[in-house]
C-alpha cells in the first residue's frame, strides 16, 4: 500500500488517541500496536492504573515506540490540549450527548479536519464503563461503533484497532485495485477461443449440433465472469489443442 | 442498532470464520468475542495447536459459546466443506492469487453470497507466517486489509475484529444479491473439478506432471474469478468426459 500515500502521512501525524483511565496495561500495549499498524503513532494516557507496565510491552509487540512516547496525563483536558476536534467512542446514545455518527463518519470528519490544519483527539473510556458524561460532553462528536445487539462487549484494544482502521481507510479514500492481474483478453481473442470450444465440443461428441442446450451460452457467461487474461486463453486453447489430438496412451474403445 | 436489523440475521449465520493453525489460543478467545460483537457465531479452527485452553476461555470473555461450538477440523477441506465463498485474508500480494480485493469490497461480497443463500467463510492464517500457497488457492479470493507499510503486523484477533466489523458494516449498509445467479458451486464440487481437470490434462499429454508450469493454479485463479455455479461445473465435467474419451469420428494420425 506504500504508493497509495507518503509514509508518515502529515494529516496522521495531527490525529491522537487518548485512552482515560485504562484498567489493564495489556490493552494499552496492544492499542499502541493498533495504532502503529494503522500508520497513527499518537498516544496519551489519562491516568492509566498501571503504567509503564512490562503487559503492555508485551503486547505492543513492535510499537514500543509508539509506548515509549505516549504521554501520561492527570486530566483529559490536557490530554486535548491543542485539539480542534475531540471525538468521544461511546457505545450507547445518551441524552444531551453531542452529536453522535458512526464511526466511518467520524474517521473521516478526522481526517477532514487533519487535512484542513486542525488536531484529532479520539477519545476511549475504561473497560467496564467506558466514558463519564464529564468526559463525553468535553468532546465536539460521539462516534459509536455498530456492534451486535445482544452482546456489544468490544474490547478496548479491538475498539482503538476499528477506529485506526477507519482512519486510515478514510485517508486511503477508497479501493486499491489489484496489481496481480496480466493485460485482459481482446475481443478476438476471446470469440476465437468460444470457436475453438465449439469445434473442440462437437469433434469429441459433447455438443450435438442440432440440440446445442445453450451451451456455449453457458461458456460465455461463465468465462464472462472471469474476464480471462491473454495468457489464460492461451492456456485454454493449448488445452484445448491437446483434447483435440484425443488422450496419449491406451486408448478405450 | 437492533432496530437496524433483526437479531440472528439469517446472513450472518451463513458466515464462518476458519483459523488455521493458529498458535496462540489467546487469539482464538479473542477472535470469538471479536465475531460474537459483531453478531458472528461460527468459528473453524484447523489443527491449532493449544485447544481448547484456559487462555482462550479467558480472552472470549461473553463469547463462551461461540467458543464451545467452534469446530475442530484435520484440514483446511474440512472447514470448507459446504463454502461457496471463501477468501483468504493475506497480508501481501503473491502472484497467481485468487482476486485480490480490499476488506471492505471482501465484506459486501461476503453479504452479498450470503443474502443469495451461499456459505461463506473468511481465512485466516498463523500468526507468524500468514496462510500457505496451498491454503490460498483453494479460496476464490484474497482480501487485505489496508495497513502501516513500515508496520504492517496487525494481531491476528485485531484483523478478525476489522473483518467482523466490515462485515457487520455491509449488513447494516443492506447489499442487494444476484438475481441472475443459480445456486454457486460447493467447496467439494470445485475441489472435484479440480482433480478432474489434472487427470484429464494429464492423459492428454498437455500437463507434464514432472514439469506442471503452475498450470493448475492459474486455472484454479481463473475459475476463482468466476465463481462457478453448480450447474456449471457439471457442465465442464460433461466437457472433461468427452475429452477424455477421445475425439469421435475420422481420428488424426
Amino acid at each position: 500500500m506504500s504508493a497509495e500515500f507518503p509514509r508518515g502521512d502529515a494529516r496522521l501525524a495531527r490525529v491522537r488517541v487518548v485512552l482515560s483511565h485504562t484498567t489493564h496495561p495489556g490493552n494499552i500495549g496492544a492499542a499502541a500496536r493498533a495504532l502503529k499498524a494503522m500508520g497513527l503513532a499518537r498516544l496519551a494516557l489519562v491516568n492509566p492504573r498501571h503504567f509503564p507496565d512490562p503487559q503492555a510491552e508485551a503486547m505492543a509487540v513492535g510499537a514500543d515506540d509508539v509506548l515509549a512516547a505516549a504521554g501520561v496525563c492527570a486530566s483529559l483536558d490536557e490530554a486535548l490540549a491543542g485539539a480542534t476536534l475531540a471525538i468521544a467512542l461511546t457505545a450507547r446514545r445518551r441524552d444531551l450527548s453531542p452529536l453522535a455518527l458512526d464511526v466511518r463518519d467520524a474517521a473521516r470528519l478526522a481526517v477532514e479536519e487533519a487535512a484542513s490544519g486542525g488536531e484529532v483527539a479520539y477519545v476511549f473510556g475504561t473497560e467496564m464503563s467506558g466514558l463519564s458524561n464529564d468526559e463525553v460532553i468535553r468532546c465536539q462528536r460521539v462516534a459509536h461503533i455498530a456492534t451486535n445487539p445482544d452482546f456489544s462487549s468490544l474490547n478496548l484494544a479491538a475498539a482503538v484497532q476499528i477506529v485506526a482502521y477507519e482512519t486510515r481507510v478514510a485517508l486511503l479514500g477508497g479501493v486499491a485495485p489489484d496489481p496481480g492481474r496480466t493485460p485482459p483478453a481482446t475481443h478476438e481473442e476471446l470469440e476465437g477461443l468460444f470457436a475453438h470450444l465449439e469445434t473442440s465440443m462437437v469433434r469429441s461428441g459433447f455438443l450435438d449440433p442440432h440440440n446445442p442446450r445453450r451451451l456455449l451460452e453457458r461458456l460465455r457467461r461463465l468465462l464472462g465472469r472471469a474476464r480471462p487474461e491473454s495468457q489464460e486463453v492461451n492456456i485454454l486453447r493449448g488445452m484445448l489443442t491437446a483434447w483435440d489430438e484425443g488422450p496419449r496412451g491406451p486408448r478405450r474403445e
